[in-house]
């Protein structure tokens, strides 16, 4: 590069070659990798804020460890672009979440330095605690086991469940605690207070000064720390903590809080923390954002911005700005608000997603009546039944994958009791950039199984705003409404509301060649398609069932008796999604005729945009007009 | 009752009637219940040890609340027969668990005093916290929410999803800490022995006994203690604590601990706790099957321990030992441990069901490649991918139901890195007298939804040795195997290790009339109606499938091309399940036959005896039958 930025950086493969360097030089390594990534994710976009926060640390865990024979676990995920850069991807880092380009998450078989997949949250200290045991059965005492965790993802129980565990094996894991206080938006809840007070205590702070510094001015610093701290464990935890602290209350050794920025710090400290056996958390603060102002000072915007000039700092916005339409989630957003205002009883719920999901809007508006319960999908499920049980009116927005991590608790303690709870789950279907991790592929089906449950699913936004009016009436059960990622189609979406009767459907097209049922968002290609027939003389009826239970018996027998080729398109997995609803309609109810289930096949779909996965899976309007004319030919 | 025990109890209908005694006729009043206890269950099997620890807790909390105006839930649940007794159901209490009595866990819908339906673990303070934020609402400021919850339930990352959330609400909420150092095995973790040290720290108690004497000492207890707790908050805090508690981290005033045996002394305190504003934690200890020596002694056995003598304390055992026929979960049990004396890699994993699923034989033998990681589904799935990513080979045996905590793990964390982790999923299909909380109804519907994983359920022992043999050959991917609770078929199981082929099922008859295909337990039933059928000259084909996915379509081509008219049946929904993949090869490759789907239908079944729930289900023999001579009469 020109500006001589990136020398340092250009020279750096692999993390062998980050371990030629001297202490001194990763200082300058660090400067030139955030320049790097500040360049890449402002032309192609991609979580931003949170790989700027780990940069420091990113060089010292790999100038220390012995990876990838060390195992490194990120949680989460989207803050390891500098990890992929520093491994053999900074040639390929222009592909980032492209389409058969690399994943924006660590993947297992995209390179031996990922030492397990994430994508989503709270997974790492049980991945690297059985990654730990195994190395103790395999009798590998060698091999560290390190796991990178944020505040925000400590929320999440399964974190508390894997920390309960480790404390009681003997194993050589080390959790890093990265402590940015933020999720996607601001930490919440009495662990991220706690975490802030420990960080502030002024006696904790001087403690640890004394002893850390104390130790850094020794000479041959780790072989002498290691020892002293080897040989007085007990005084040592006396010393530096003189109180409980909770994660001594798990049997983990508590160390820190450090600075996160400090690479070479850091880097003294992971050097003598490496060898020290057992379970063991180091804290380090973070900034999330650190070295891009913006980035820095609104660090909700800009953890995933979009594309951005990087020498104004200003977000280039996305496609939806530009065609007016609004995205389904700011559908979500306003309506609740509206609704809420209308009813009382109404209340909102999410999971560390209120920007995500547009719940912020209500936020704002209602805070009493709306709660960020932290990236905690299990809490946010089992607390609105208890909601509901007292008589409000929860509406409880998870995102369709993320849906998966409450299973239990929406049949349990929702389904069971019949109690009036609105599933929102956005990011329906095939979510794009994040890839297989986050595609919303199986709530359709998932959902399907559960007795009591409405599922439903609305093909524009008018049909979302709707379907949320209905779910709120009085009289309804468990009502889920699953929406896509992205925009909508009408600029003029705020009709009012209109109810809409539980499981009918509605049609779209009459036709007597052919029908294609569908639910949700591909209902817009089936116009298309719709539309391209009938300009070549082929009239096929088209169906949106907005509900996929109870489902529309009434359109199903009208269809069933009219047709013999029928088509149904879902943007779900195609194992007991809708299509397998229609089949077993069809067969249960002796019909004979041929049917052709589009959707997503059965096996994961890494990412792409929306359009290519689509494409892909066969069901963009393309795909659904190929099936039908085969359909018609045979 | 001759004996004159019972006498008081029996005065008590609801506890409108308890708040009428004097403090002092408490003790006289928990030994009453406690005897009526023991009496009922010795007969009437049930869960045991639980209820009998917590018969002081719950006559000081029914004494102290103002039931059912104030909220009183009780995580898990099994431990609230006391509570049934002294709010209306004592009349009832011999049907409990039965078909068409009360249930063995409390149901909203069952009694006003059930506050939030329960039978899952560690869901007590996210419903007690939606249930406080209502009241809040509300504008109820009088309304209490108390959620009871075990030390093991703690060990369940959603307990602590809702503590984390309580923490910084200011909601009037009470948790109680029900510390007895049991799961149904020994709580295990860093967090069981974190209890233990505070329980056991002199420091600590002689702090507690200063401070809760002192205030027991004052005249007018109740008055001014409220007074001294709500003006002294910080100092009280630090007297009692001058260490931070774990709890306290969270935001929780923690309290205690105190006996939870000692009944006047509990409500004593109670009544002083309640009208503390905001989230606090009353830590009490109890002893699990107080009251019943055996029980005491062995805490695991006489968790649930079938029926048994009263005055001798011998367990008169349950059908399979009259049969000789073992358990399925004996033969996973035993199965691992030959499995693993042959290949070093296998590891198994149970969440807190050591002697629930067998997996105790192995931790016998082999404690260093077994573990039990607490009530902790997520962590377990998770933990079990850490280790198969390192190469070793886990059994991860979590039961149908709970594994629907699970769900996102067995995705995100295996699926998606297609690792080789083999799932035992036991108590799969209805599972009996535990009721709708408890069956194992929807697994091979949300399996099957899951890319790269196998799915199978075998019809008797001999084949899920065969099944766990073939998963842990080289080569194989995720793979599940479900099976059901209680007794296989065979005095003489343990057959020589085959390996089957998978996505191979096999044919049980041949019959040109009509084919039946099962999946599991259900092969059984069929048997005996294709010889039943045999008898009347019916010639039916019977095909046990063994893999649901992938699913044998040689079979399904055969059986299509020779048949039209076909059953299934499946101890699992129909929605989705294994008669909805029949459905999807039928339509999907033009076939035209009739198919009658048998399985548990789409609503939520209760309790009674497998065979009453068979049976109204329509799957059991009998129901069979009657579906096949229906279908040939068409």
């Amino acid at each position: 590069m020109e500006t001589g930025i990136g020398k340092l950086l250009d020279t750096i493969n692999n993390p062998p070659d980050l371990r030629e360097l001297s202490l001194e030089a990763l200082p300058g390594l660090c400067t030139e990798l955030r320049e790097f990534i500040i360049d890449a994710v402002s032309e192609n976009p991609g979580h931003f804020g949170a790989s700027l926060g780990v940069v420091e640390l990113t060089v010292a865990l790999h100038y220390v460890l012995n990876t990838p024979y060390d195992q490194l676990i990120w949680d989460v995920g989207h803050q390891a672009y500098a990890h992929k850069i520093i491994t053999g991807r900074r040639n390929v880092f222009h592909t980032n979440r492209k389409y058969n380009g690399i994943s924006g998450f660590p993947k297992i078989t995209e390179s031996e330095y990922d030492s397990f997949g994430v994508g989503h949250s709270s997974t790492s200290i049980s991945a690297a605690l059985g990654m730990a045991l195994a190395s103790k059965l395999k009798n590998e005492p060698d091999r560290k086991i390190v796991a990178v965790i944020g505040d925000g993802a400590m929320t999440g129980g399964m974190a508390f469940e894997g920390l309960n565990h480790a404390g009681v094996e003997k194993s050589n894991l080390l959790v890093i605690l990265n402590d940015n206080n933020m999720a996607i938006d601001p930490s919440v809840g009495g662990f991220s207070q706690y975490l802030l007070n420990i960080s502030k205590s002024q006696t904790y702070n001087r403690l640890k000064t004394d002893v850390w510094d104390g130790l850094g001015k020794m000479d041959g610093i780790g072989h002498k720390t290691r020892r002293f701290l080897q040989k007085n464990q007990h005084a040592l935890k006396n010393f530096l903590l003189k109180q409980n602290n909770l994660f001594e209350a798990f049997n983990f050794r508590y160390f820190g809080p450090v600075d996160g920025h400090d690479v070479i710090y850091l880097a003294k400290v992971l050097e003598d923390l490496k060898d020290i056996p057992g379970p063991k958390i180091l804290h380090i603060k973070t900034k999330k954002g650190k070295g891009f102002k913006h980035a820095e000072q609104n660090q909700t915007q800009w953890h995933a911005p979009g594309k951005f000039d990087k020498n104004t700092g200003e977000i280039l916005g996305c496609e939806c700005a530009i065609e007016k339409a609004p995205k389904f989630q700011n559908v979500f957003g306003e309506t609740i608000v509206e609704l809420a205002e209308q009813n009382e009883k109404i209340v909102g719920i999410t999971p560390a997603m209120p920007s995500g999901c547009s719940l912020n809007v209500m936020m704002e508006k209602m805070p009493e009546r709306s709660f960020d319960v932290g990236i905690a999908e299990q809490h946010a499920v089992t607390f609105s039944a208890g909601l509901a049980k007292q008589g409000l009116l929860p509406f409880c927005n998870i995102y369709s994958t993320f849906m998966q991590r409450a299973y239990d608790q929406v049949i349990h303690d929702v389904a069971i009791q019949n109690l009036q709870v609105v599933f929102c789950l956005d990011r329906g279907g095939l979510v794009g950039e994040d890839g297989a991790t986050h595609h919303g592929a199986f709530d359709l089906a998932y959902m399907r199984n559960i007795p009591n449950m409405i599922v439903s699913s609305p093909m524009d936004e008018v049909e979302l705003r709707n379907l949320m009016y209905t779910a709120q009436l009085e009289g309804m059960g468990p009502f889920s409404i699953r929406y896509p990622r992205g925009c909508g189609i009408y600029r003029d979406w705020k009709k009012p509301f209109e109810k809409l009767e539980v499981g009918k459907g509605r049609m779209l097209s009459e036709g007597k060649e052919m029908a294609i049922l569908t639910i949700g968002k591909p209902g817009i290609f089936a116009q298309r398609v719709v539309k391209k027939l009938k300009k070549e003389g082929i009239e096929a009826a088209h169906y949106d069932m907005r509900f996929l239970k109870p489902i529309d018996e009434g359109i199903l027998h009208q269809v069933f008796a009219a047709h013999t080729k029928i088509i149904t398109v879902e943007d779900g997995t195609i194992k007991g999604g809708f299509g397998s609803a229609v089949a077993e309609f069809l067969t249960g109810n002796k019909y004979s005729a041929k049917l052709k289930v589009l959707g997503i096949p059965d096996r994961f779909i890494e990412q792409g945009t929306p359009e290519e996965l689509y494409k892909e899976c066969g069901y963009d309007a393309k795909g659904i007009y190929s099936a039908v004319k085969e359909l018609l030919e045979t």
